[in-house]
């Protein structure tokens, strides 16, 4: 084994607002021992996803609050360094929630074993993983896209809204995505093929939206939540579908931000809103996992990564994440 | 005929907040002639609808606002006195948009015949007209009831809230409406049959719906917004959809009310919210009024009629209807 310890992050406090170094603690543990089922793992690259931010609450949600002194929950490929499991061998390299740590055991359930021919390992927690399959299927099947429909993406440069833009292109839509800086808008106009960008930290995005879609917009893909979202909802087509996805600028507040009510601009737009986890939509991995492969492999889906390395700099890179410091989709390269 | 003169109800100003009965002028004219192709109309009922606030407004929405000086828009039940139009014979009972006016004019377009044999005339413009129409389809369609589902429904004793509750009770559901007053809550639940009401004026409302709905809640059907959608939001079950009717506690407000954002209870919920206007549904609308005509005739739709006689009294019992003074239905008999 490379490492005689096991590294791991544990939720030190639940933070109020947003989270600070102080509400991790970083411990060292021995390695653990498998029991019979059970296989070792060593991880060699966490996603950090905004989701785990609702993880740190103790409040109700889709999935159970991290207990204060247990590992931070995350999805992380690993390898397999000692099995006792039919299913998999030394060696083998798998995907699955394996927590910040180092090292972990697994019964195997919910593992999945990633082919490594598809592209390189990482993927599996990025574009061909839980960031890229939502938003496969938040677009594709939430926003049931149409060529020529405008489509605006927020977090636009994110693990999610990157590759949202990129197979919204791809589908024949026009595509404007809002992010917070002058590079992050170059990139995705620049780099990954968006029709433009718009920069929501120094802009007014309803200006810059009606100079862009002056017909309107048909397809919202929403990360963010806050004022981008409304000053889209503003512009929204008859028939528009918006596809709730994060609402980030709304996680680490401490008083609930207030809005106008506006339900009634999708009454008159007789607009669908609709939210949605990617784990619905488990039974079609496999198809999201092989077309963005092919789509990769054609050259026409890019992806970009935000790679820390060692798994201590983890709490930082996550609260960096969280103010959107992040350039891409955030991974930690646990080992090699 | 039965007036010599045709009076009508102009708008004669754009309110400001709450109308008020100078916004309107009540106008007498002469009987227009009709030409060539064209019908002349003596209104019998006149449907007031809550989507009329909005036409009196200069403000982008689905359908032209008024002008000053135009009649109020408004459905009608009426009798073609004089026919030019091959389409129409003098007696014919007909339902279309022909406003407030004891007399109107038509070329015949988006106007329908009634079939008498139904139930009576007002109907054509209640139960079985617009209000029933879009309390079927919003319901069926756009909620996707499924038996068991405990579905609430606001202003429940209104004219589409009285129907979707009604047909949810028909399609297995467990109905909770929500009302303003003590005798429209007793009405709901012993003359309609719903499981339960709220009035919204003198009880929690979310304390009433953490008793009445300890399952939670798969399907609202929302005609007010406002806090008591923001009370069935925070109790929204996975899968849950929401229909957005109308928002009628908005309409007569002179700056916007503000709430806590709460879009991100959809993605937790992996929740549909729509919006729809019953216009998408005209090619059913057959389909609609048979099936509620012979729910009614087996006794297993009811209907509650608020009737104003005389068309000068149209601007007080529209105000009375957007203050929730109305109970049922809001009809003006314009003339026997």
């Amino acid at each position: 084994m490379s490492t005689e310890i096991n590294l791991r992050v544990l939720l030190k406090s639940r933070p109020k607002g947003f989270p600070t170094e102080d509400d991790f603690d970083v411990v060292e543990s021995t390695i653990p021992q498998p029991q019979q089922g059970e296989i070792l793992l060593q991880s060699l690259w966490l996603s950090l996803d905004p989701y785990m931010r609702g993880r740190m609450n103790d409040a109700k949600s889709y999935a159970p609050s991290v207990n204060i002194g247990d590992p931070m929950v995350g999805g992380s490929v690993a390898k397999v360094i000692e099995s006792r499991s039919p299913v998999f061998k030394p060696g083998d390299i798998v995907e699955g929630r394996f927590g910040w740590q180092s090292y972990a055991l697994s019964n195997g359930l919910d593992v999945r074993k990633v082919d490594e021919s598809l592209a390189p390992l990482q993927t599996a927690v990025g574009v061909l993983g839980m960031p890229g399959l939502t938003a496969y299927f938040g677009f594709l099947d939430v926003c049931d896209p149409t060529p020529g429909d405008t489509v605006v993406v927020s977090a636009a440069s994110g693990a999610v809204g990157q590759i949202v833009g990129q197979i919204a292109k791809i589908m024949g839509c026009k595509v404007i995505g809002t992010a917070g800086s002058e590079a992050k808008v170059s990139f995705i106009v620049n780099e990954l093929g968006f029709d433009a960008g718009i920069n929501y930290k120094n802009t007014n995005v309803g200006e810059s939206l009606d100079e862009l879609c002056p017909e309107g917009i048909d397809v919202y893909f929403d990360n963010v939540g806050g004022i981008v979202t409304d000053s889209v909802m503003d512009r929204i087509n008859t028939g528009a579908r918006i596809a709730i996805c994060g609402q980030i600028s709304q996680y680490n507040l401490e008083s609930p931000d207030m809005a106008p009510r506006n339900l009634g601009i999708l009454t008159r737009s007789q607009a669908k809103m609709q939210g949605f986890l990617v784990f619905a939509y488990e039974s079609r991995y496999d198809e999201g996992i092989t077309r963005m492969a092919s789509w990769i492999k054609e050259g026409k889906l890019k992806y970009k990564e935000d790679v820390v390395v060692g798994l201590r700099n983890a709490p930082r890179a996550f609260i960096g994440m969280l103010n959107g410091e992040n350039f891409g989709k955030t991974l930690v390269k646990v080992s090699e």
